[in-house]
């Protein structure tokens, strides 16, 4: 890989670009400003939004917006990525600095080396390369979203005002992974998500847990019997209407899956313990292609610190989401989680329900679309296993809500792998993927056009 | 209050003196050290004595042992008090620095201004009044813990090789409240404590909840179930073995308990919820005089900032303590939970006891004693309600020991309020407090000699 990209890689790298935070706000409109410059001198005309920001919320990041006609009639592609970031903490968990792109072995270590920076920058370098070659003729938009890490909402509020604007034949996305060994995969289907916040307050204040043991409920007590409720002892979802509407997937999406699916003993090397989440007695591929989840994201309540500090804390929050599969609504999902928490939160006590995001559904698409054709051949020419079709358990929110406005066919091709550790310190993101994505990116465009 | 007292009060509250953590073991020393001299003035002979040290632990705080010989013969008074605090955390809740004393309206605000350096040294300085008077014949011993809010591992550990240096007729604690409404209390009984901290290991990172939901354990789900296991529906204890050996309390005892309780309403003003913790069915004086407890005072786990992080967390814990009550075997009932917890690890994740600390079992004292019926009368003079018997829910485990050290008998009689808030922020005690604990302190040594 040449200098000028590798350092430009680096230098994209470098913003700390949490969307979630806002006190990275800064950093993320800095982030967007330079893809802009980036952008521009491709010949895109290009647009930072700041959608409307929600009353007594915080200032959303702008959505980049770029555009660059090409010939009189011929196609039209949007390229869809994210600039926005996972948070880096456990900061103290890295071996590098979280936000200093660090070359190891061929590997780049730092937030957002994947997970999209890292996808998104080289398939823009492959497209690139491909405006450098004979004749380019199709018409592309890019949009770069600032809180994809964070449910899109800023952009999910945008994006149906501007059906001109997005309007596409396809969409173009490089934000998943790649099968196992670098088989190239193309994604089938993506699990909704939503998420929320859960804080259930007892007594006014910590209290000694003698005086007070036996006379205060306690919050990390009830919180703990909530969250145990939300499943039966085999793993299975306990949460009543909460399956409503989910449509199975069918014999050959299933058998697709499968074959897409790691081992259950590549699965324990990889997060290094039995991989027994979910329903006993579904697969594997079942349970992350097509199962829904509610998983604690994080628990905190009362004293963490060395020794010990007896009390009985005053309140316990627990940061909650959910991935949804096709058929679910969030809306009903979240009724339905809701409803079942509020009909258990334990006396004396006082649940609630913060930081709210519905998310967007779970999408699936048809196995034999013209699109899948032409991707399959494409990815066949780079490498000789061919493609597989895969159903990421992985949730790109938006998609749905720019598959809706823009019209256009959703062709998402990524080239991560587990070793990339996306969303946990130590995210890395090799030269060879870059590379692979890259191409990807320059073939794909020539294909259509 | 004299300016002198005062003075000397707010210096001995300045120590940081968080003997649980060993980042200020330093601060304990000079704390300790203070009290050295001070008492050096009044006569004893004082020593800080540093315990051994276990392999692999952090070197314990010392304990100030003081001596000073009264006339032959004479009886001995055995003064006990602590002068470690517990941590002040979460400081952001302190209105006042939290290590600064701050008098307002006749309250002082600071960590251990009642728990236990203010309660100790207004004793202490009654026993100064006491010295000053005519012809003080008592043999006075003092033993000052460094570790009463963790344990007492290295005085627990000392007093048994002790006997001799410890030997006295009546050990005197200033360590607990009085009745609602000041009205003196003696304490008739305490419950036991242990504690232990629980480690719930799943992925060998945070992993990306989409892509590894359903496949990967959760700890932080986890741990919520073996928390919510331990307690049934109606908040009864659900450890096989955790009650045996319970000694159920005298009919004078229930009723004597049931006289120096708190109303519900009383406590539920106190504590700003309704006081339902515990066994549904049971009394608030059965509750907290006579029932076991278990309590999370803490877990954490994942993330816990703004907005969302959906991660599946690594790993979850959980701070735990007990309280004991009468015939409890504080090792048995620590086994009951193991087993309980261990026969129950989530399956693919790893469960650890740290921190372990299994303290003391719980103590009643026979209500017709000579030491308490002189204390009541000296009590009917301080107060004209005459004085209460209590069962306090709190611990101070290591009387039990010094009990059988010394063979003294334990009169165990403090001047707390819940209003004091020990243990929460901005903790506080009133010179009217102050002034009580003084005046028992003068009275009662006066009485026994």
């Amino acid at each position: 890989m040449e200098d000028k990209a590798l350092a430009e890689y680096f230098e994209l790298l470098r913003y700390e670009s949490v969307g979630a935070d806002p006190a990275h706000l800064r950093d993320c409109v800095s982030c967007a400003s330079w893809l802009r410059k980036w952008l521009g001198k491709l010949g895109f005309s290009v647009e930072l939004v700041y959608p409307r920001q929600e009353p007594g919320s915080a200032p959303p990041p702008p959505v980049v917006f770029a555009q660059r006609d090409g010939a009189e009639g011929a196609p039209t592609a949007l390229v869809y990525g994210h600039y926005d970031v996972q948070p880096a903490d456990p900061v103290s968990e890295w071996k590098t600095p979280p936000f200093e792109p660090t070359l190891v072995d061929g590997r780049v270590y730092c937030r957002g080396a994947n997970d999209d920076k890292g996808q998104t920058f080289a398939f823009l370098c492959g497209m690139r390369d491909y405006l450098a070659g004979e004749g380019p003729k199709l018409n592309i938009k890019i949009v770069l979203d600032g809180q994809e890490e964070s449910g899109s909402a800023a952009l999910s509020a945008l994006a149906p005002e501007m059906r001109r604007r997005l309007a596409a034949d396809v969409m173009l996305v490089c934000d998943t992974s790649a099968a196992p060994g670098m088989r190239p995969a193309i994604v089938a289907g993506l699990r909704g998500v939503a998420h929320f916040t859960l804080r259930l307050t007892g007594p006014n204040r910590d209290l000694h847990s003698g005086e007070y043991g036996g006379v205060s409920p306690n919050p990390a007590q009830g919180l703990a019997e909530l969250l145990a409720s939300l499943h039966h002892p085999d793993g299975s979802i306990a949460v009543a209407g909460f399956r409503d509407g989910i449509e199975p997937p069918t014999h050959e999406e299933l058998s697709a899956a499968e074959a897409s699916t790691p081992s259950e003993s590549d699965c324990a090397a990889d997060i290094g313990c039995d991989p027994v989440g979910g329903q006993m007695g579904k697969t594997l591929a079942q349970r992350t292609s097509f199962e829904p989840t509610i998983e604690v994201n994080g628990i905190h309540s009362g004293y963490g610190g060395p020794g010990a500090k007896t009390v009985i804390p005053s309140e316990a929050v627990a940061k909650m989401s959910m991935r949804l599969v096709p058929g679910q609504s969030p809306r009903g999902a979240f009724a339905a989680v809701r409803t079942h928490l509020e009909d258990r939160c334990p006396k004396g006590m006082k649940l609630e329900f913060e930081e709210v995001n519905q998310g967007t559904p779970a999408f699936r698409l048809p196995l034999a679309s013209p699109v899948f054709r032409l991707a399959a051949d494409v990815l066949g020419e780079m490498d000789g296993r061919g493609a597989l079709f895969q159903w990421d358990g992985a949730s790109i929110p938006v998609l749905s809500v720019l598959r809706e406005a823009s019209g256009a066919a959703p062709l998402v091709v990524g080239w991560g792998q587990s070793e990339d550790r996306i969303h946990s310190p130590n995210e890395s993101y090799s030269l060879v993927q870059f590379g692979k994505a890259r191409e990807w990116g320059r073939r794909i465009l020539e294909a259509l056009g």
